[in-house]
């Protein structure tokens, strides 16, 4: 089973793939999407979702897993305004070729890496590259919160199993 | 020039063509596309796109205008969430047909409409039946919002014209 993970975002969209055989899981690639900073909110959601239709065409994943918008007015609503335009181009891209999609809550992301001992943006990084034996290839924080996606819906899916199994 | 007018919504998103030609503006069509309330997420937006793209389609518009999401806390942080996807949905389709795409706030909207000695949803579905000679073919309120937004952006529109000639 093939896993696309995506931190979504109108600047910058990071995407991570793993693979899950059994109990092995493996990093396949990651990367970033990134819009012009100065180009209008139109022109960087097309680009983003032309995009992310070739990280599907590409990686040809059978389950997306994505961020949910951050609702805390506290954090900013444009802020979660924006999270949701770049999740509903995921959620669009995945529609598309016909794959479930999963939606989990940051603090849910949060929660499944931190099982790693991680804290700190760069605590998780420094444990998916362990974990994932991904190595010093250069890796952007957004890539790495996606690969943090991928492995939070890992986990869920595996205890969903495991409730069917018992 | 034909106005596509786009209120957002992720269960029901309205639309309003207007013709502008000259100091004439005139009603073309209006309508509602309405996704299952109860199918997830990723299956209305879907259905949404899909439905918008017939609608730029079938009305071929010059432009088209769309509401902002409410951003103020106290109205909901979700609810500006949803408005904001379907607004990325018809960004996108604007995009794709390479037409020019104009955001407007909700208060602008309302100032738009309010010109017309119209304050609650129902005096405003009143005012445009009249301004624009609709008739009493039935309207959804999604629809005359969207008629509402496509207004905003002819008086927008008709001032930066003016604007570049003086």
């Amino acid at each position: 089973m093939r896993i696309l993970g995506v931190d979504p975002g109108t600047h910058r969209l990071g995407f991570g793939v793993l693979d899950v055989d059994g109990p092995a899981v493996s990093y396949v690639a990651s990367g970033c999407l990134e819009a012009g900073r100065r180009d209008p909110l139109e022109i960087r959601l097309h680009l983003l979702y032309r995009g992310l239709t070739d990280v599907f065409a590409e990686w040809r994943p059978d389950h997306l897993a994505v961020e949910e918008p951050f609702v805390a007015p506290e954090r900013g609503a444009k802020s979660g305004v924006a999270v949701g335009q770049a999740q509903a181009l995921a959620l669009l891209a995945a529609t598309d070729v016909g794959i479930p999609v999963h939606r989990y809550a940051p603090s849910s992301v949060k929660a499944a890496v931190s099982g790693y001992g991680a804290g700190t943006k760069d605590q998780v990084q420094r444990a998916l590259r362990l974990l994932l034996n991904i190595g010093q290839e250069p890796m952007s924080e957004d890539a790495s919160d996606a690969i943090a996606v991928a492995l939070c819906h890992l986990q869920h899916w595996r205890t969903s199993q495991r409730s069917v199994v018992s």
